[in-house]
């Protein structure tokens, strides 16, 4: 890649007003641009991340980020084809990479906000990137399209700002948020706050709860893959005398790994609150019942992607936006990632997202 | 219930000894019978209980355990009738409830063993009881059953006594454990670890970690039930204002109540020695491959149950126990409980249980 492939920067949005009635002083925001953008946005892929994934999307590795989830569907020829299209991804507000949230400094007191930060949802995440993507000069986009937690900001973002959007794409992701999937954030919650270390969430500067963010990405993880991707791997496989306690399974040591590995990028604060924002997601939630929400992308073209062996947000949740959407008259399109990955199958099973994306941009005449 | 229905006792069986080769010295065994065996145990139902019950079946309620969870299919013209029919249960070896374990003293150092206790497999705890029925005089049982952790003890006493063992139920477990429930059951016991007041597992007297015990438990109910079961009861239900952090969704409160009510009733190292012991469990660890395993089942009638809702111990694990035994040349018999109620149907849906009880036995002639 040309070392101008990727411009990253911030910029400042001003206050922001959430849903809740709040306000957020002087919002910053981190953002990834790849290609240039048309006049007025015409040619504008806007893409919203994941939970703890940032606006790095693909490219050289960059300090601070991890490395970029979108890679072999970005640049020149690719599905993203920055030959023509302008792909911007902001960073999620209450990410720890760059943009406002619980690690930074409450203007008001001088202090990090720590859990004195109001509560957000993804539809204040969308607020915010309209925001940001008026201050880079963009008026409208192609399409607004995620996986996951961006799949519910993408589809927030679609109906938030319909007379902009043209298109949106929505990954492994639902219309509103189903207790098992609140079940598992709540105790991943719990493992955090649980922890000593979280201090009520007054822990900076420092790391903070170590222990209690390894074991909610530990849980975290095993909703993200499927028991056919872990059997496939590794089965009963095991290191060390099972009598023992010193031994562990595969599947142990695994987990343990992207634990630590998440301590090592994250912020406990952050998981709290951006966890939170996915349990509030629902998109009626304001707007009469599901019916009236979904009126609002009549006429638009809505790409939902499901994933066969998702266990943290089933193809059915998927399908249910899919059915929603038509039924409102937009142009629905349903497809399946065939995989056993698992909620992961978006950032693994890049081929069939590649087909998918293409077929969808065609059609859409992206 | 008359008084005398439930004979509730205990018996020391000497020392044990592990697959392991290590020895557990001096053991003490729990038990409730309900019902008079008839000469040798032509008659007798050896029930084996899950992971957080006791052997108190039903009948009134005894101080110090559980209510009795399978108190409907219990006494004179149910399903485990108890006018023709001797229906015995033994405390699980490293159970809180009155059998030996982490909380009992190592006779060679005077304190509580805690973490220095053994690992244990299901098929210690099998042979344990199979110990606990010698020292009651029972010789042989018309059949052992049980569900969940309960089940695994079951085929494994099947299979280790084949001898003295007419038939064999399980209900709602696989005949190994699969990956993703050894994963759930680490980050249980990660969340208990981590928690300073267990303190490497040395915290009698005391409650130790109360909280870590608690996000344990709350995970494991995510995984008893079912996302139908969630919404069914409450979709998104809420207490409070959804912006704020005080506000709770009825399925986080579902989770915190179970969460505390384990800790008043259960020890963490007992949590952490049966999960382990859950993790270990492989019929074919031993003997061979599986084939060679389920041929000691040859000849036995066995019945399977699977939940339809059980995303624990899914029905295709439970299907596979039935077609292995099949193979093996048993009378198998696979059921299925048709249920929202997820992995806990065994404890809830008694109505179908009834149903398929009786069948069995009748087929069975027991």
């Amino acid at each position: 890649m040309a070392d101008d492939f990727e411009k990253i920067g911030s910029v400042r949005t001003g206050d922001l007003e959430l849903v809740s009635g709040k306000i957020i002083p002087d919002v910053g925001q981190a953002y990834a641009m790849y290609g240039e953008p048309s006049g007025g946005g015409d040619n504008v892929i806007l893409v919203c991340h994941s939970l703890t994934s940032s606006h790095h999307l693909g490219g050289a590795d960059v300090p601070g980020l991890p490395g970029g989830w979108m890679e072999p569907l970005l640049g020149p020829g690719r599905a993203l084809d920055t030959n023509r299209l302008c792909v911007v991804c902001v960073n999620n507000l209450c990410s720890p990479y760059g943009s406002t949230g619980p690690m930074n400094v409450n203007p008001e007191t001088g202090a990090p906000w720590g859990m004195k930060f109001p509560v957000i949802t993804p539809r204040d995440v969308a607020r915010a990137q309209h925001a940001a993507l008026e201050a880079l000069g963009i008026k409208r986009v192609a399409m607004v399209m995620g996986g996951s937690f961006g799949g519910m900001i993408s589809l927030e973002y679609a109906m938030e700002f319909a007379d902009s959007v043209k298109c949106c794409g929505v990954i492994a992701a639902p219309a509103r948020l189903y207790p098992q999937a609140i079940a598992y954030n709540e105790v991943q919650r719990q493992a955090i706050t649980s922890d000593p270390d979280w201090n009520g969430g007054d822990y900076y500067p420092g790391q903070g709860p170590a222990k209690g963010l390894a074991t909610a990405r530990m849980l975290a993880m095993i909703t993200y893959r499927s028991e056919q991707n872990f059997s496939g791997r590794w089965m009963r496989g095991m290191s060390g005398d099972a009598h023992e306690w010193g031994a562990k399974f595969k599947v142990e040591e695994y987990l343990a790994h992207h634990g630590s590995a998440l301590v090592a990028r994250f912020d406990a604060n952050c998981y709290i609150y951006t966890t939170r924002a996915m349990d509030l997601h629902d998109v009626s939630s304001g707007r009469g019942d599901l019916e009236d929400a979904f009126k609002r992308l009549s006429g638009k073209g809505v790409l939902t992607v499901g994933i066969s062996s998702d266990i943290l947000f089933p193809s059915w949740q998927v399908m249910e936006t899919a059915r929603w959407a038509g039924k409102a008259g937009a142009r629905s399109n349903y497809e399946e990632i065939e995989s056993d990955n698992g909620h992961d199958a978006f950032l693994i099973d890049f081929d069939q997202m590649d087909e998918i994306l293409r077929f969808f941009f065609r059609k859409e005449n992206i």
